[in-house]
This record gives C-alpha cells, sequence and structure tokens, in this order.
C-alpha cells in the first residue's frame, strides 16, 4: 500500500485528535487511499513533543517546525498549532510543495486568514480548512438531505455553540491571549457556528450582533451574539460562548424549511433530528440515530446503533483529505477549503464590526 | 361567596382560554379571592356570540362591547379581542371603573400601547396585560430561583418561539391584516419572547435585528430575528417565526447565569431544566417536573407528576387578578402590567426599527 | 340542554377529579350529549363533603351514600371512593336504575370484581370502570393505528408504572389497608398496566412474577413484577412500583409490532412516539405532540401544540359515558367497562397467585 | 516500553473491535501496562483472515488456532469466534499458559461455561469474559456511586436490550445456529442485561420468566422475558429481544435505590441519569454527560462534552486486562472473570428452564 508522510505541528489537543486519526485511518477506513506514515511532529516544548513522538509513533520529534517543512519524506503537513501560528508554517509548508491541513480559525483575522489562502492556492497544493464538524455523520446526512431538496425554500438557521469552561479569571492558555488566538469564543466555537451555517444554509449576507467579554480582565470575548441573513433570504441567529453553564460542548443548530426541519446537538453528535411535513398523521421530528449501513461515513465503523465518538470525525475529515490528494475527491464542497476559512473569518470579522460600528454589516468577500 | 361580575370581549380562541379559566377559578382555586359571575360576553358575530354566551354561561351576548362598559354589575372587563380592538374598549372600561385584563400585544405599537397604559393607570384600576406564560409553574419557578439569587450573575437569555402553521398564503385571519394585527408574528409570538425575557433577565438595553416577510403577498412579519443587550450586562437572542415546520408551539428559552442554568420548552411546559453548578461529581441538567406541593400554583392541582396543560395558565393569570383586586397581592412583579405591556410593544418596535434603520437601537422607555 | 343527574360518591382526588370533569363537559365539549346536573355528593366526613359540595356545586352533601341512591333525580352515579366502597354503592345505584361509572380497580378482587360485573350487567345500566388513561389522546391514537393494522402483528408490550410516593412507613391512608384497598401498588398502578396491556395489546394468557413489600410493617404491596404471554403471541412484561425514586407519575409502555412500535410516558402525556419501518434513509422514533385537529378528543381543546393536562382525561372519559347513556357510542371498546375491570382484576390475582405458588399461572376468565 | 504478545481469534465484528482496542490502548491509554503487539490472527476463512492481519497489522494469519496456542510470543490469547469455538480453543490457550479473554456468552450454556472456568482458573492465568458494557464510563460511574453508598437499599432493576435486526426469516449466520450459538437474544443479548444486573445490582436469586421464538423456521430465540429476584431483595425484570422495531441498540437499565436513581441507555452511551432524593425544591433526574476528567476512563480521552463511542468500552476493557496481566489491578470487579460468565449462563439457563417448567427457577451456582 502506498504510503503518505506526514508532518504534524502540535501534539497537545489537536494534536492528540489528528494523530489519532491518521493511525485509525490505516486500518478503519479499508482500504485507505494511503497509509499515513508518522514522520515528525514539532512542538515549543521539546520534553512534550519528544514524549507525543513515542506516544503516537512519529519517527521523530522537533522543536522547529521548519525541520517539517524542509523534509521530503513528508507530503502532508498538519498544523494543530496555536492561531498564531497558522499562517507561516502553513504558507511555507505549501510553497515547498505540501498538501496542508490547518485547523480552524484559518487565521487571527480575515486579512490573515486572507493571505493564507491567496499564498497556499498559488501553489496548486490540496488544502483543507479543518472545520471538522462537517464531517460528524449526522450533520453531512443533513447536507445531503439539503442538496437532494428535501428541505425545500430553505427559510431559517439558528446556530448556538455553547460550553461553559471560561468563568475562571484565572485561565492563561493561549486561548486568552489576543495575540495568539485573535480573538476567544468567536474565532474557537463562533467561526464552527458560521462555518456550518455556510455549509447547510449557504452564504452569509448580513451580519447584526457584537462580540462581549464578561470575565474581568480578559481581553478576548466571552460571547457573541448575532442575527444573520443569508444571500437566499434565510435568516436566522448565530451564537457562541463559554460561560454557558451546565453546556459542555453543546453546539446545537436547527434549520427550517419549507418542507422539513432538522435539528443537532453536538452532545449527542450521533442524532439527527428530523420532521418532515409528510401527511402523517402521527407528524412529528425523528430521533435518527446516524448508524446506518448507508448513513455517511458509516461504511468504517459498526453494526446500526453502535455509536462512535467525537474523535471520529477527524477520521473522517483526514480520510477525505487523503482522498482529495489521491484524486478521488475534491476537497469542496464536502470539506472546508481555505476559501471556506477566510470566508468564516471575514463573516467573524463583521461580527465584530459591527458591535463596534453598531450597523448592521454587508459581507462582501475578497477573491484570488 | 363574593361575586365579581365579569365582561368578556371575544368569543375565540381567547374567549374559550379565559372563560375556562373563570369558570375553573371558582372551584379549582379554593376558596377563590371572588367567585366569577359571567355577566355579558361581546363579539361581532351575533350568532356566534350568542352561542358562547350560552355555552359558557354569559348571562347575555352583545355585538357591542359598549354594553360591557355600560353595565354597572361587570367590574372585570377582560378584553380577548384582536388587537385592533384593544384600545378603545380598554381605555372605556377603566374610565369606567372598571379593573382590565387586556390581552397580548397591548396596543398595535408602542405608541398605542403607551395611550392605553397611560390613559388606564389615571384611573386607577387595577390592569394586567395578559402575557399568560408568566404563571406557567416552571415559569414562576425559573424567576423565583433568581430572585433568591440561585443563578448568579445572569450572562445570557436567548429565547425563542417557535410556530410553523404560517405557511400558507390563504390564511386570511385577522392576525394577517396589519391595520388589526399590528404587526405578525412579531407581535403575536415575540411579545411573549420580550415579556418573558424582562421577566427573567432583566430590562433591555439595545436590540439589533430584524423582521422578516417569507409568504408572497403577506403583509405582517412572518419571522424576527434579534442580537439583544440587557441593562444588566447580560446578552442574547430574540426570534420568534411561525414558519418552523413542526414545532406548534415550541416557545423556547435559556438563561445561563453564574451559578446556575435554566431552560424551558412551552411543548413541555410542565418541566424545567436546572443545572446548578454546585460541586456533584455527577454534573447535568436537572429535568424537574414542576409539580410539587411546594411549586408554584400547585396547591390548586393534584399529586406530583399528574401535569396540567396550557389552559391552566389561564386560571393561574385571572386567579392572581382577582386576588389584587381583592387586595391581596400586586399584579407586579409576577403578573404583567399594563406597563410591562407598553415597554414590549417598546421593544418590538426597536425590533422593526433596527431592521429599517440597519443600526443597533438604544431602548428608551417613557414613564407617565 | 337535557341534564343529567350526577351523584358522586368520594369528595377527594377523585372526587375532585371527576366533578372537575362533569364541570367541563358542560362547555369544552360542545354541545355536550347532557348537561350535567350536581345533584349530591356523599363521604364520611361530613365537614369535608359539604365544603365539597359547595366547592364543585352539589345541591346537597351527605354521609350516606344510600341518600344517592334513593334520590331519583340521578341517573349517574360516579363512585370514587376506596376500593372497599365499591362493590355495594355500585350494585345498589345499579339495581336501582342508575348508570354506574367506578373508580378502579373495580372490587378489590377477582371475585368481588366479578360480582360487581356480574350484579350490574343484570340491571342493563351502563357502566363504566374508570381507567381513565384509555382516554388519554395519545392512548387513543395508539389504540386506533393497532386497529388500522399500522403496527402488524404486536410481539411485545412492555409496562410499567412507577411512582415514588411510598417509602415513608408512616403514610397511612386506606391505600395501605388491605381491608379498604384490597392490595397496593398492584390495585392501585398495576391495575393501570394490565388495563392498557389489554387495550392495546389484547388478552391476556400467562402470567410470571409476584408481589412485594419492601416497607417495614405495611401490609399491602409496594411493587409488582411479571413476565406475561398475551393469548396473541405477543409477550412483555408488567411491573408497578411506589418505590421508583424520581417517577412521581411515569406510567411507561412501549409497544413492538413487526411494522411499527409505539412508546409513551405517562409524564409527557401530550407524547407518542412512533417508529415506522417505512424505508425512510432518516429511520427514527417520531415524537409525536398529540394535539392535531384530527387527533382523538381533540376537537374539544385548543390549537395545534397547546398540551392538556392529566385531568383532561377524566373530561373526555365522563363524556364517553354520557354519550353511551345518550345511545351514540357503546361503552365498549374505547372505554372499560365492568367487564375489563373484572378481567383486570383476574390478572392482578393471577399475578399474586404466580408469587405465592412460584408458577406460571394461565388466565381463565369468567363469564355471565 | 515492554511489549504482550496478542494472539487473536476471529476477524470480523468483535475481530474488529478488539484489534481497534489493542491498537489505541498503544497510544491513547499513556503509558501502556504493555504495548500490544498483534503476533497472529485466526480464523476459518483463510482469504478473509489474511486480509485482516494485514489490516490490523497481526504478523500473520492462519486457519489453526491452534497456530496461535502453539506460539510462544503469544502471551495474551483474546477469543471473538462464535460461541461453539469459546471452550476448546480457550481452554488450551490457558493450558498453554496464556492469559484468556473470551467473548460472551463463555460458553453456550451453564455446563459448558462452568467447563471453561474450571479449567482455565486451574492453570493460574488471568481470565476476562469480555462483557464490555461493564467499561462504559457511566457504568463504571453507576458502580461506583453504588459502592459508595450514594443509592442506599437498592430496591428495582430493570434491564432490556432491545435490537431490531431479527425480523428477516432469510438471515443464516452462525448467531442462528443452534449448536454454534448456543441460544439465540438470550445469549446474544440477554447475557448483557444479566451480567450488568450482577455488576449493578448484586446476585440473583430467582427468576421467571421463558424465551419465545417469533419467525418461522427459526430454532434459536428471539426474546427473553423475565421478572426476577436478587439475593439482596431487590427485585425487577430482565428482558432481551431482537424484534423492537426502531431499537438499533438499546440496551436500557435503571435502579431505584432508598437514597437515589440511576437509568441508562446504550444508544447514549455517554449519558447517566441520576436522581437524588437531596431535598432541593428542583428535583428530578439529572442528565449527566460521563465526560469529566475526574469521571471513569476518562483521563485516556478529550476535555469535556467531548463524547466517545461504542469502540471504546474495548479500549478500557483490554486496557484493564493488561492492567490486570501487569499485576496493577485485579480482573474483579470491575472487569467480568470468567466465574461470572459461568454464573451469567447459569442464570440465562434458569430462564430458559422457567419457561420449559413453569415455575420460578431458583439459583444455585457451582464452585470451583
Amino acid at each position: 500500500m502506498e504510503q503518505i508522510g506526514i508532518g504534524m505541528l502540535g501534539y497537545a489537543f489537536m494534536g492528540k485528535a489528528h494523530s489519532n486519526a491518521f493511525k485509525k485511518i490505516a486500518y478503519m477506513t479499508w482500504p485507505p487511499p494511503y497509509e499515513p506514515r508518522l514522520v515528525g511532529i514539532a512542538g515549543r516544548d521539546l520534553r512534550a513533543v519528544g514524549e507525543a513522538a513515542e506516544r503516537y509513533g512519529y519517527e521523530y520529534a522537533t522543536g522547529d517546525w521548519r525541520d517539517l517543512v524542509a523534509d521530503e519524506r513528508i507530503a502532508l503537513f498538519d498544523n494543530g498549532g496555536p492561531n498564531s501560528l497558522h499562517a507561516e508554517p502553513t504558507i511555507a509548508a505549501a510553497e515547498a510543495g505540501k498538501h496542508v491541513v490547518c485547523e480552524k480559525p484559518l487565521g487571527r483575522d480575515a486579512d490573515e486568514s486572507y493571505e493564507i489562502w491567496r499564498r497556499v492556492a498559488a501553489t496548486g497544493v490540496q488544502h483543507l480548512c479543518a472545520f471538522n464538524y462537517r464531517f460528524v455523520p449526522a450533520v453531512r446526512l443533513a447536507r445531503e438531505m439539503i442538496d437532494a431538496g428535501e428541505l425545500g425554500e430553505i427559510r431559517h438557521f439558528r446556530g448556538r455553540y455553547l460550553q461553559d469552561w471560561g468563568d475562571d479569571p484565572s485561565l492563561d492558555t493561549w486561548r486568552f491571549h489576543p495575540d495568539e488566538a485573535g480573538s476567544g469564543a468567536l474565532g474557537d466555537l463562533g467561526t464552527h457556528v458560521v462555518d456550518l451555517a455556510r455549509f447547510l444554509a449557504g452564504e452569509f449576507a448580513t451580519v447584526s450582533g457584537f462580540a462581549k467579554t464578561f470575565v474581568k480582565g480578559r481581553t478576548v470575548d466571552d460571547s457573541v451574539e448575532a442575527a444573520v441573513e443569508f444571500a437566499s433570504g434565510a435568516v436566522g441567529t448565530v451564537e457562541a460562548t463559554r460561560l454557558a453553564l451546565g453546556r459542555r460542548n453543546s453546539f446545537q443548530w436547527e434549520i427550517n424549511g419549507s418542507k422539513a426541519s432538522l435539528a443537532f446537538d453536538m452532545e449527542r453528535l450521533n442524532e439527527l433530528q428530523v420532521f418532515r411535513d409528510d401527511g402523517d398523521r402521527a407528524r412529528g421530528f425523528k430521533t435518527v440515530l446516524v448508524s446506518e449501513a448507508d448513513h455517511p461515513y458509516w461504511q468504517h465503523w459498526w453494526p446500526p446503533g453502535h455509536i462512535i465518538g467525537w474523535g471520529e470525525t477527524f477520521v473522517h475529515e483526514l480520510h477525505h483529505m487523503l482522498r482529495a490528494i489521491a484524486g478521488e475527491v475534491e476537497v469542496a464542497p464536502y470539506g472546508a477549503t481555505f476559501e471556506d476559512g477566510y470566508r468564516a473569518a471575514e463573516i467573524c470579522d463583521a461580527i465584530v464590526r459591527s458591535g463596534e460600528t453598531g450597523r448592521r454589516e454587508q459581507l462582501a468577500f475578497r477573491t484570488l
């Protein structure tokens, strides 16, 4: 089986999630497009990155991501580092001819995101912005239903990503440093809402809202609220917060169309709520356990009803990327490209701008 | 037992709901503050109002609400007519010395609502704007928990009232005539969201949003979306629509505080979701069946777990009004006064204005 | 409108529920088959029964139910007294030519129940055993789906009625006295399970199980467990307990057929879970809010989604009885007759007998 | 890191689940007790087992499990073959000095299960019967709460394992051959219910029930129903079926104690329902997302709320077995030993026997 050399930047949360995915692709997706070869892993803490290399089976660890970029055995550069380390390494890797995966948000703002997209697109490599929730089977099923016209005209998208770990003033990871993270809940959670809104309901037209910081002394936002319009005429809301007590990873969305409605909660990621206006006297939302043989991504897993976890979204995502590299599929539309990463950033910036100006912001997207 | 004479304007949906409530107050709340005497009922369709009188036991029916205003046996005038019939009869009744209940929205806009409030308040009678959802036991329990400080600082209120009966261009009740209704989903459903937001999270400071009409040829709104800020610093969203397929009467709201969160759905109106940050290793939202002997309004009903219905909210509401008339309680804060009705209208107008101007609208409330 | 005179035995829990129903029938079911006239109410505690008469509007109160039997104005005798007072007054009323409603369980055991049925049937009056849960709209909808063949062959019925108020050794109502109640959870809750099992899955063939008492000093059962077979070949379980902490009134049942499954919980009595094996890729249980215009009993109530409460089941039940008296319908099959009451008792006795003998008990039902 | 050689019998459903687990143990549990070395895999279909070896990385494939038994590099023999292949290979492997894991049910009946236990125990190796649901974090959390006395006296256990794939007469895997499977839903699903009942509520005392076959021509059972008593005095039900339409993998159980209740559904395996009788006015079941840093097995995974899947239960289980081999823990009580496997078989046999004799069956367990 042909191998593909992987270079990983980041060894913590995302490093673990992506490394696990590459290892599982090798045998859970069978036969895989390539057998991932874990060549090198980079990170700032040499002791930690060394342990990660041993743990996940990378052939070497390095404190300098440039070593990965220079390594000719590496064909896919996967950037799971902090947001401030997205632009330079990703661009460098692409310019060195490597395919690139970059965690979301693509850049710390629209300008940086655009620059990453522009520079990488110019190289002709495959690029994927790791909005992994597109690869939840229930989310992909929703998209397929929409594409097949099963929802009719879409009128509403309401999405909210609720977590509750942010209410501690002493928290001090890179996620709370504006220079490293770019923003707070907005870039971390809000971008996911924006991306799935685009994935399911189409492009944004306007946003009216704001970001807000509650925790004293914090310099990134805790919460984001917006009323939004889509290019199609659909309307809705986008929310994100790290201060919704009791919600651990509750990314909820609902779509109302003229023929059907769909609803979802990431805390029950194997389930899709489906309402069809089919004239049945017994009308109501179905709780669909998305785990059937003919459901998206399910060919890799278990018999129906034997649910999968959050970690599996990365298996689907990186498997998709390997297939794209192998020429079997395009990254878009089921995966997010760097253009999608840039557009999400443009929309997030517009929400912040709306908060500052007090005005409804019209979206205008740059092209290459 | 002392009686109180009731005059009812309206015999259809609200007429039925209020009449049922008056009849049940007589024996389900025991002893009641007064025994309601159903004196007269008014409506435009003489045949229908005549049948309603026979059905509910009113002593007479009339095609002219002025007959009720002129009837000295009537001490409480209850206005369940279309929105365009709220102002004149309600003011006339109050000026004739009758206590008044008026269905929501109080007026068709803030100006009319203010005028109703101003004129009625000047008479010194008791006035209640029938935001009946304040009288859902779970909602009142939520309020009591908030008043007791159990939620700590409130950070988020997100409310949405979703129905799905509006997607039929041939619908032609008064609810779709701007002159009779004032607005569409906004006045019908959005006011409920605004009122409970005020009831639970406090006064509004700003709104950024818009109303939207989807159904061709319709001249009132189908949907309303807004990002909002409260005077307390809390933030959130307000939504209402009659186009959310599969949602029949789903008024959902969630409040996140620094110590607890609450969530609710009117389709399961006996349940309150409660999360407390209490250090229990087994952390999660409780599904509280609000039906205990020590729960609000429950002294009137059944053993725990024997749930009540939507109709009972009117029993609680009008019982509260009778108690206010009897001097046992104030209408506020557990009931909505006409000032509350006016303020809800001011906020709804601001959402419409925000849609038109493209600006965040600051709330400013008139006083008497 | 023609009136029907009502005589009520019992003024507490069931007296309140039935009285409320008679009063609502007069205007919520329109036009009603008869206008209920509340003639007399009987009970042992003269002060309490006097207050009940005033509260609910009975023309007189009496300490002796024989006064009701002797009252020619009374055409319907409704027995909501303790189980030990079911036989004699009910038989006497029927033999005096009155139609009779009797709360469940019909008698304290199969023999007494049979005797009530036999004696009452001989008089030719209408008789209804008040298994009110047949009159939950969702339960009736389930029955209609089954009758229409929508479930195919029924394989499983599993029912359990869970409450939690019984874990207090100091409780000392008539429900804990074997002579007055006959049994504990079995007659109180288990009969409901048995009745709905018969209503939905058909007649019982065998039971294998037992009753059990946990609370020290108590002489009636706290819990009942049985594995059961139906005449159709379906199998399942029957359970009832007053010791299921956290379950307040959770009567849950599920039916699996060869074409569809249904599930229900009384704590969410407006909802029916419906699974159809219809080939839809989006397969799953629907949460049906049973509140549509074409749903059972819903013509009496509100727009869709505006849910009803437990108390309304009695409105449906007694309305059905009045219609039967008026000759519009038969009591059976949608209502339970005294034969149904007797058969439920026979099955409950068989569970106790199975517990004592350690054997599977075959059901054999007496006929008239 | 020290390695442990693994020999796997079976390459299909369980072969995939166990192989995946061994591969993930190597890096998700860090540091692992041993690094699993996948030495050999055996199966009847040489082409399929060869592909499995390539897929999962076994060093060789063989058509004869005796090759694994003879292989000195193998220290742990993992038997995921059909039930008829549990006894001989497992005993042989143990007698060759290898630690053994055997899928459930241990044997095809109590006699065979006892023989496996007796022969293996005599060798002194570590043995684990793969009741993987003990290793669901929510199930283990339940056990820890029970062990800590948080439930008080246990009164009820009701468990049912519902699937719906069995309603096809043409199905013809080994699971439908009595000689290979021993039984149908009983051994496949019922044993899981029995094992978790024992794990959570303690040892069985009696069973009253039966097995039942619905599908024409089938010679194993489709469904099992039993009313049960535990040695502690607790009572409940045990059910299993492959004919519950709409239930894909719904292993539901509920435990009621004198101080708390717990409930669970495998289709939402990350959630535990917890009711505590703690005097809170807001009383109700908590939906606990079992994914906190201090929850069982969670040290291996992700931040709170990022749920895991069914496959992870095997990671926990086999990791536990490796720890037992390393001397860090005992297999019991958190894992099931072959004694547990035998006892579950004894109880299942008793249910069948009860069905045949029509009698309540007392449990008596053999010892070594």
